[in-house]
C-alpha cells in the first residue's frame, strides 16, 4: 500500500447554514454558517465517519486537491487513499471551525441582526462552542456516532472535548500534540500575539474591513507563532547561521540571517489568508480551554466517557510538549479508560504532525484497524500464532495462567504478540507498557493498548486493581530496581505473573564456583561486561522474598529446555514462572 | 558567613572618558563615555579585580545601594561582604554596556561630529566592540590582568570574549547561562522583538528622541523576551491559570488571566527605562556572536586562551539551554583547558542566574578560591586528610601509583577527596567527572576542574591521551557498559587505574554454590533487589578481558581486610587494584 502525500482527487468546499448556535458565554448566535468539506463515502450503517479537526489557522480543506485553487489539503498526507485516514475505508469529514475566517461564521462575517461585520461585537467563544458547531454539522450529515475525532493542537483540544461533551457520539479520540488545557507559557504567547495586532493602529478596535488591515501587528503575531511552531533544532537544521544573500554582516537592521527572511516573508504572507480578529478570538478560546474545568479532577473530567483514545506526541515539539499529553493520559488511566500512548521522535516541533507524518500515518492506521470488531482468528491463523507461541514456553505457562474474560496488563509487552494472543483466545482486554517506539507501533497497530513508558516509574498513574494480571516476563532482572516493580504490580492488578531465568541453576553455581569467573552459561549467556541482566535472583531468592513481603504464591512452574522441572527446581530449573497475590 | 542579598553600601555611578573606539564594523566611534562602578578595594598588586558583565536590560549598577535611587544592583544576591564576589576579597568592576542607554555611549547619545542625537546613524556594534570598550575601561582603571571576567546571558558571552580576545588579561572566565554562538532559534525571538518596535509607527525609523517613544512596539517586544527568561515551570508555578481580579473569564479582551496582567505590566514598565534602538543594536550585537566565526572550529577559537573557566547552565533554561555551555565546555576540553562545569537544578529559566544565586554563589565562590595559589598543606591538615584516606586503602594504593606532577582525571570523583590530596601531595593536575550537582560543588570549592556528567558517556570530548592517569575508583561494577567505559579510559589517559571488588572472592563462590541464593557477603552486602552493582566479575574475568583487549598490566595490588593478599587473589582478594596502559 503505498504511502502519498499527493492528493490525487479534487474537492469542494460545502457550506451548512445553521438557525442558531448557543453558546457558553450565554449568548446565542443566529444565523451560523459552517464550511466543510468530506473524502471518501458513508457506509450504509453511517458507522465510518471521521471527523478531522484543524489547529489554530488551518481551514475546512483537509485533503485532496481544492477545486477553487489547486491547493492540497493540509493534512493531505494523513488523509486518502491508502493513507492512515483511509478514504476507501472511512468517510472523512472536516470543517472551518467557528471563530474562524475560511467560511465558518467569524467576526468578519456580517451579523444578520445588524447587516454589518461583527468585529468585536462577535461574542467571545470556546472549544466547546466550535464542538457543539460540530455536532450539530455531523447530525446535519445523518450520523449519530463518530468512529473518530482526530486532531493535532487546537484540533487536539476539540477531540478531547468530543469524548467528553458527546460520549455517546465517538467511539475513538486521537488528540495529537495537544493539551487538556492551556497553559501559563502558552496563553502568554498567546496574549503577545493579541498585543501584537492591537497595538497596531490600523487594527481601530477591530473595525478596519472597510480600511486595511492591521499588517503589520498580524505579521509580528505570525512570526512569534512561527518560532513556537519550530524547535530549536529544527531551525537550526533549516536556518543555522546562514545569511541570507550575503557574505559577510550587512552592519545594518535589513536582513541578514536566512531565520529573519523566512519570518518576515511568513509573517507578511499571513496576512493575506487570515483575519486579524480570528486571531484575537481563536486563541482566546484556546486559552479559555480546560477539560478539567468544574470537575473535582481532569480525571474526572473523563467519567463518562466512552471512547477509546490514542494519544500522540512529538519529542522536540515544546509548544504542546509531552508532559501535557502524559497528564491526559495518565487522566484517561487514573479512570481505566483504553489509551495508547506514543511519544513520536522528530525534531520538527509541533509542526511535525502536520510535516513529518510517515509514522503517524502507521500508528492511526494501526488503532484505527483495532477499532474493528475483532475477528476470531481462522484455525490457520490461530495454529500460527500458536507455533511462534510454542517457541516461548514461558508465554505458554503464562497463558495458562490467565483467565479468559479478564483484564491484563503486560509490562514490557514488544510488539504485543503475547498480548495479541491472549485477546484473540482468551477474549482479555489487553494493555501494555513498553518503552521501544517501534515496538509499540506494531503492538498498538495489533489492536493493544500500549503506553509508552518505563516500567520502573510507569504504573504511578493506575488506580489499585486496575487489572485482574499484570505480567512481567524475563524482564525482572533487567529492573534497577526490581522490589518496587513488584509491589507496583500487585498494587495495580489483583495478580502478578512474574518469570524469570534462575540463578540458582546448578550450571550457573558450578560454573561460578569452580572457574573464578561470572558464571557464564547457556542460560546466562553473557559476558560480565556486556550482560542486559542487572540483577541475578534464583528461585530461592524468589520464595524468600515473597515470604519477607507477605505475597502469596498461588501458583508456580520450573521449566528446563522447554519441560516442566519438579524436582529439585532451585538447582534444576532454568526459569521459574510464579503466580503472586498480595494478602 | 552569612549570605545577604541586602545590599548594605552606598555605591555611585561614575563616568571615564576615551577618545576613540575602533569598531568591527569599520567605523571609528568619537568621544565614547562609559558608565561604571566598582565594590570593593583593588590590592597592591592589582591582582583581584574582577569584572562583572550584565546582560541584555542591565546596568553598571551590579551591587550595593544606589546614591541616585536608592535600588539594589541586579546581581546584590552575587556581589557583597561574604557573597560569591566577595567585596572584601575583591574589586568587582560593572559597566554598561557600549550601545547600551545607562550612562554608555549608544544610539540615544549625541554624535558629536553633528551635535544631534545618532538614532539609527548609530554604527552596528559586536559583542567584541562592547569587550574592546571594558579593555580601555580596565585599563583606565589601572588593572593589566583580571582576576576573573563573570557573567550571565550576554554578559556571559562577554567573558568568553574577553578569555579569547585579550588572553593575557584575564585569569579566569565565569560564563553563566550562555552560549558561544546566537542560534537561529535566538536570532528569530529578537527579530520579532526588533520587528516589534519596527512596525510602531511611533518608532519613525528611530528619530522619536523629540516626539515620543515606540512605546506599544516596544511593550510587545518586552513581552517576547519575558517568556523567554522564564521557564514553562516557572510560569505554571507563578502564574498556573490563575485568574485576575476575577472569578469567571470575562468573555471579553480585557485581562482575564494573571500572567496577561504580568506581561502587559511588565511590557509598559520596560518603556520607562529603556531605549527602543538601544533594544535594536543589543540584540543585533547578541544575533551577531559567534566565537568561532574565523576559525576552523569552536575549539580553534581558544587556541590562544590561557585563562580557566567556571562554565554554569540551568536546567530549566530554554533560553541558553544546557547543550550550549556544554558546546563551550567540550570545545575547551578538545584543547585540554581546565574547565569546570555544572548544570544547576532551578525552575527559574534563564532568569535563575539573577534570581536563584544560592548554589551559584556557592560554587563561584570555591571556584574564585581555587584561583589562589595553592598552599601547601599544614602539618595537622595532611595529617587529618591522611586519616580519612585511611579508611580507603584502594584510594591510598592509587596514590601509590599515580606519580606526581602529572595530569590526572578522576572519574565519579565524588567530593573531589582523592584529587584535593593529589593535588596538594602529589602536585597533580586534578580533574574530574561526576554526576551529582551536589557533590561537584564540594569538590569544586575544593579547587578540582570537575565535570559534571555521566562517565558513561562524558569522554567523548577530550583528546586522545589528554591524561597521564584516568583513575575508576570501585565504580566499574556499577556501570551500564563497563568495556566502553574501560577502552575511553585508555583512549584518553596513558594509563588507567581501576579498582573493584572482587565477584571470586572464596565467600561469595561458596555463598552462591551452597544457599542457592545471590551471593550476599560483606564484600556483596545487599540483597539481589538493591543493590547499585549491575555487573560481576572476578579478578580473573578482568585479567582475561585484558588479555582479550590488548591491554599491559604495568602493576596490580589485591587487597582483604585492608591488607595486601599475594597466594591465590582471585579466590581470598576482596578488592583488586590495577594499572593498565593500551600496548
Amino acid at each position: 500500500m503505498p504511502i502519498s502525500a499527493e492528493a490525487s482527487f479534487t474537492v469542494e468546499t460545502k457550506v451548512a447554514q445553521f438557525p442558531s448556535l448557543p453558546l457558553d458565554c450565554g449568548v446565542t448566535l443566529l444565523g451560523v454558517q459552517v464550511a466543510y468539506e468530506t473524502y471518501g463515502t458513508l457506509n450504509a450503517d453511517r458507522s465510518n465517519a471521521i471527523l478531522v479537526l484543524h489547529g489554530f489557522s488551518g481551514d475546512a480543506h483537509a485533503a485532496g486537491v481544492s477545486k477553487e485553487n489547486g491547493q492540497p489539503g493540509w493534512w493531505s498526507a494523513m488523509i486518502g487513499p491508502g493513507l492512515a485516514f483511509d478514504t476507501e475505508k472511512y468517510c472523512v469529514i472536516c470543517s472551518n471551525v467557528l471563530g474562524g475566517c475560511r467560511g465558518t461564521t467569524g467576526p468578519s462575517s456580517t451579523d444578520p441582526e445588524t447587516g454589518e461585520r461583527y468585529g468585536m461585537r462577535f461574542p467571545v467563544i470556546t472549544i466547546r462552542d466550535m464542538v457543539r458547531l460540530q455536532k450539530l454539522l455531523v447530525e446535519h450529515l445523518g450520523i449519530e456516532r463518530l468512529l473518530a475525532a482526530a486532531g493535532g493542537s487546537m484540533g487536539g483540544m476539540q477531540a478531547l472535548e468530543w469524548a467528553v461533551s458527546y460520549p455517546d457520539s465517538v467511539r475513538a479520540a486521537i488528540p495529537i500534540a495537544t493539551t487538556a488545557r492551556h497553559s501559563a507559557q502558552q496563553i502568554a504567547f498567546n496574549e503577545v500575539g493579541r498585543q501584537a495586532i492591537m497595538a497596531d493602529p490600523d487594527w481601530n478596535q477591530g473595525n478596519y474591513y472597510e480600511t486595511k488591515p492591521p499588517a503589520r501587528g498580524l505579521a509580528v503575531a505570525r512570526m512569534v507563532g512561527h518560532i513556537t511552531y519550530m524547535s530549536d533544532a529544527s531551525m537550526r537544521h533549516k536556518f543555522g547561521r546562514r545569511l541570507r544573500d550575503k557574505d559577510a554582516f550587512g552592519f545594518d537592521f535589513s536582513v541578514d540571517f536566512e531565520v529573519e527572511s523566512y519570518l518576515r516573508y511568513r509573517g507578511s504572507q499571513f496576512v493575506s489568508r487570515f483575519d486579524a480578529n480570528s486571531y484575537l478570538y481563536i486563541t482566546k478560546a484556546m486559552d479559555y480551554f480546560d477539560l478539567s474545568a468544574g470537575h473535582a479532577s481532569l480525571s474526572a473530567a473523563f467519567d463518562n466517557t466512552k471512547a477509546k483514545f490514542l494519544v500522540l506526541s512529538y519529542t522536540s515539539d515544546w509548544l504542546y510538549p509531552t508532559y501535557q499529553s502524559l497528564e491526559t493520559v495518565s487522566a484517561l488511566r487514573g479512570r481505566n479508560i483504553d489509551v495508547a500512548f506514543c511519544e513520536l521522535p522528530s525534531h520538527y516541533g509541533h509542526d511535525a504532525f502536520l510535516v513529518d507524518a510517515k509514522e503517524q500515518n502507521e500508528i492511526v492506521r494501526g488503532f484505527l484497524a483495532s477499532l474493528e470488531k475483532p475477528k476470531r482468528p481462522t484455525v490457520a491463523q490461530a495454529a500460527a500464532s500458536n507455533g511462534r507461541l510454542a517457541n516461548r514456553l514461558d508465554y505458554a505457562m503464562i497463558a495458562e495462567i490467565v483467565e479468559p474474560g479478564t483484564k491484563v496488563l503486560d509490562l514490557g509487552c514488544g510488539t504485543g504478540e503475547l498480548l495479541a494472543w491472549l485477546r484473540d483466545h482468551k477474549q482479555v482486554d489487553a494493555r501494555g507498557v513498553e518503552i521501544e517506539a517501534d515496538k509499540i507501533r506494531e503492538a498498538i497497530a495489533r489492536g493493544a493498548a500500549v503506553y509508552q513508558g518505563d516500567i520502573e516509574t510507569g504504573l504511578a498513574d493506575y488506580p489499585d486493581a486496575a487489572f485482574d494480571f499484570v505480567v512481567l516476563s524475563q524482564t525482572l532482572q533487567e529492573m534497577r530496581y526490581p522490589l518496587r516493580v513488584l509491589r507496583e504490580m500487585l498494587r495495580v492488578g489483583k495478580h502478578a505473573i512474574v518469570a524469570f531465568p534462575n540463578f540458582g541453576h546448578w550450571r550457573t553455581r558450578l560454573s561460578h564456583a569452580l572457574s573464578g569467573r561470572a558464571p557464564r552459561t547457556a542460560l546466562f549467556p553473557y559476558d560480565w561486561y556486556e550482560s542486559p541482566n542487572l540483577h541475578f535472583l534464583t528461585i530461592e531468592d524468589f520464595v524468600s522474598l515473597c515470604r519477607k513481603e507477605n505475597w502469596v504464591i498461588e501458583q508456580q512452574a520450573f521449566l528446563a529446555k522447554n519441560r516442566e522441572v519438579r524436582f529439585l527446581p532451585n538447582l534444576m530449573a532454568e526459569t521459574a514462572v510464579f503466580s503472586l497475590r498480595a494478602r
